[in-house]
């Protein structure tokens, strides 16, 4: 039985609003009055789980001859009571095959309709997929307690369905699923509180339908970012939300895939370092048994004297801590490296090379093995694919600073592109030859951190390049310098005391391969792959300057 | 030509000798002689190097006709000035069917033995495979003067060496590989400093050898733990240091991918943590931002938000950090955790499920895999193979604690197994059941966290499970609650002040699953399945709480 409305979304009714805000407001303080609004929200959350809990008791107790197929699940058959080989059927597993088939479902309950009192629909979701149940009072089948119960069930609670499969004569937009399942019977194992700090469906909806409603007089919920990151638990149920770590998955396991097809060796230094880390950048410290120490800004220390060591080819994927204050929309303090190091025999384009087979075939794969998920999306934040060649662009910087000038921007020849220059190069890119995705090489050596190569013919460049997707930067690498005495060289003339980083140049005295490699953050790469507006949707607990928790 | 002695390892000449050590000693602080020992080596290294380089020099400018085929590489050519498309042959690939062929080879210098003034023998070693190389003085070919270069090369040098391949008719034991290359072009690309900090064939060396040349009256170098974790660069060098970071590459992999065929998704959580953690333990801590934080003990209330956000099946790879004062053997301040968080139907007997088949298959396939890197583990590291049955055996605590009593251990039944039970049991059940990978569950409720899933038919015990490999415990795992109202009385029970936690409790207020998970420690992994001694020996920068450099 197809629901009357099921090409609409079902009606919310239990949920509070959320404030509409017209911007996203990041990294904003949770404030006293959102603390204490959040007290008097679990408290009545509390008092009507109470009395969920009484109700449901009282349907319990009522003289119904068909009660074993409702109820909550008692409390010991939650605590490992019995392996009973029952066997769950996964919502994205039904299909029309199952027509007339019986099957057991556990999943949570996205919404719930009562039509009359004989009546209800109940809409299942289980990892990103939805199928619509029926509960219609039959004699010797359901009774009208059972809908009663069923109504009784908040949002988002679980429950187990035991049904029947059957295909409705009309489409079902509601769901995910086109069968419905005709409930037998219907058991909740987690009754979730009836008030939701988040409601999924105002956590799915996307910009263009708020503004489409607003256009039609209708003001719809938008839930600002601070509340889904405060509750993050229940804002990561949404399909979009799905899609992006799922997604975020795939990145890692096809950056590492690529790699170990390559003979590289995964590897994982420490992240707690002695003094103020390699850099002058702002560090966490912290006391380290008495010792003082910081929060790694990199493994570049540690993965050069793994190449050192004779490991060749190294990567890892750990995180990484900068303690800067900066609030941008792809700035974090704690975030995922994506880091490379390997020998090379003659040119730093060995390592280009491989970033530009690595990144190709990581595109192809996710547009392959994630579609489903970038669908889910772009349902909610539209975007258009990551435009990319099968063998990437490589421009010097020289040949970029001209672009740029061609086109009228003032460029100092030897300074870092800023977050401007960088967008309007890629844009000039992209006009000229249609990729969202290249490498610019060469840079300024003064612009780049002291163990950068110089190049042989030039000194005023390196041995250097940057990647850029959708005209932001995403990968740093280069050539490093292998030689101690050089090395020396460049840290004074960077104002680095030598005496600082002697353990970092000792490494190299003992015979150093010629070497060099790159960096990305994962989460950037997620975000600009997506063409996300913002860093924190595509980190599962994001930490910037202002937040910590949860 | 076969070296005449090849059968015996080339004698060293240049390398200091290690202080000899009874024991190896474990975390013990770089003392001031210790530093001044270094700094004095090390302008003792630059005096030499300068030395060998001005050597290197007059050689070069010696009127050879042949000067062009040997020397220094320039250092315009280590900066990436063109790129040839030459081709370099790695050792591993130099076999018989390349006889007569021209190779270049890059590699590390690890011995040179002059033979009169005409022939020298240089054994080159690149990623745990040697071959032997032999420049024999010839008209037109090669000159004296290149046999003098060659000799002036410093062990641990990396260098090109371009030669013909040749079938010895004896075989060589000196090289992994059993073809020589005559050498026609020698280029140093890299000079190591001449005198090492740790010899690579002293740091070889297994305990056996050196005890049988005891026996034989010599007495040969042991290099010390603390010098090999100073100079990890050079340590990691050895065939067997090369073995077990190559093995624990694998075993994160293999973790990854049974569990991403498993339906897994993969996730990162953060390691700074607002206030002091989810434990009483001892944590780091630190200021973030001007918010008291840690560093994380574990993923655990992360990864039980992330399933209670819908993602069903969640697993981390990443660093965990106790700040404990533990002496041992097993202990490390920072290390990699490998952790799974899972919904479960009905039973926490699914997550042993996991447990089970995953390791099953890591096992399976470390053996398979892994074969020339056990290989080289178990020559400096003698260890039988892991004795394991295709389906783990299970116990519960109270059939452990019986065949304890039995075998006359006094133990407490509702109390934790201390290491000495733990080697004790570990003992019977492999006398008893041929295993020595087991799982030992329903453990007692006080010992387990307080978000341990009791019993349903005795609180006394709990939905929990220790795993243990060679008698040492290596995963621990359990159904956790997922009930506020429990959790919170748990908590209380546990003298946990409730409000510290109220964010844990939070989430599972709004539809919890029932859910359960584990978490091994990657290193111990490695450790446990090669039988080695120390867990220092499967970090590449361990962090124990002395130790914090390099």
């Amino acid at each position: 039985m197809a629901s009357p409305d099921s090409s609409n979304p079902l009606p919310t009714n239990d949920q509070p609003k959320e404030e509409e805000e017209g911007q996203e407001s990041v990294g904003v303080k949770v404030s006293k009055k959102e603390a204490n609004k959040l007290e008097r929200q679990r408290r009545r959350q509390e008092a009507a789980a109470a009395a969920a809990r009484l109700s449901a008791v009282s349907i319990d107790n009522a003289p119904d001859p068909l009660a074993a197929n409702y109820g909550d699940i008692p409390m010991d058959e939650r605590m490992s009571k019995s392996v009973t080989g029952r066997k769950w059927t996964y919502i994205s597993d039904l299909t029309a095959e199952l027509k007339d088939k019986e099957v057991l479902i556990r999943a949570r309950v996205q919404a719930i309709r009562e039509v009359g009192k004989k009546i209800a629909f109940i809409v299942l979701r289980k990892c990103g997929f939805t199928v619509q149940c029926v509960l219609t009072v039959a004699p010797d089948l359901v009774s009208p307690q059972m809908v009663k119960y069923a109504t009784s069930l908040s949002k988002e609670s679980i429950v187990d369905v035991l049904g029947v499969v059957s295909i409705p004569n009309v489409e079902i937009k509601g769901a995910t699923q086109q069968v419905e399942v005709q409930i037998r019977k219907l058991h909740c194992l987690d009754r979730a509180a009836p008030t939701l700090p988040i409601n999924i469906e105002d956590a799915s909806r996307s910009e263009a339908d708020i503004e489409k409603a607003a256009q039609e007089g209708k003001q719809l919920p938008r839930v600002n970012q601070d509340t889904r990151l405060n509750h993050r638990y229940i804002d990561t149920r949404t399909d979009a939300n799905q899609g992006i770590f799922r997604v975020q998955s795939e990145v890692g396991n096809a950056f590492r895939d690529f790699l170990l097809t390559e003979g590289f060796c995964e590897i994982h230094t420490p992240k707690s370092i002695k003094g103020s880390s390699e850099g002058g950048a702002a560090v966490f410290r912290f006391l380290y048994k008495g010792q003082e120490a910081c929060l790694a800004q990199s493994p570049q220390l540690h993965k050069q004297m793994a190449i050192c060591g004779d490991f060749n080819r190294v990567f890892e994927i750990g995180p990484v801590y900068r303690a800067e204050d900066s609030f941008t929309h792809r700035h974090l303090c704690e975030f995922i490296g994506l880091d490379v190091e390997m020998e090379i025999n003659e040119h730093y384009f060995e390592v280009m090379d491989i970033v530009d087979r690595l990144f190709v075939s990581l595109f192809d794969r996710l547009n392959k093995n994630c579609k489903k998920e970038l669908d889910a999306i772009g349902r909610q934040y539209p975007f258009e694919p990551l435009k990319y060649s099968r063998k990437t662009l490589r421009l010097t910087f020289e040949e970029g600073v001209q672009m740029l000038k061609e086109a009228g921007v003032d460029i100092d020849p030897f300074g870092d592109l800023n977050t401007e220059s960088e967008r309007k190069l890629g844009q000039l890119v992209f006009e000229k030859y249609g990729t969202e995705f290249y490498i610019l090489h060469r840079y300024p050596l003064a612009v780049r951190p002291f163990y950068t190569m110089p190049c042989y013919d030039n000194p005023a460049y390196s041995n250097s390049f940057d990647v850029f997707i959708r005209g932001e930067e995403i990968i740093s690498g280069a050539q490093r310098i292998h030689m101690p005495e050089m090395l020396a060289k460049r840290a004074e003339e960077c104002g680095i005391d030598v005496k600082t980083i002697s353990t970092y140049i000792d490494s190299f005295r003992y015979g150093a391969p010629l070497h060099g490699g790159f960096g990305v953050g994962l989460e950037r790469v997620v975000m600009l792959f997506c063409a996300l507006n913002n860093i924190r949707k595509t980190s599962l607990f994001p930490r910037d300057p202002q937040r910590i928790a949860p």
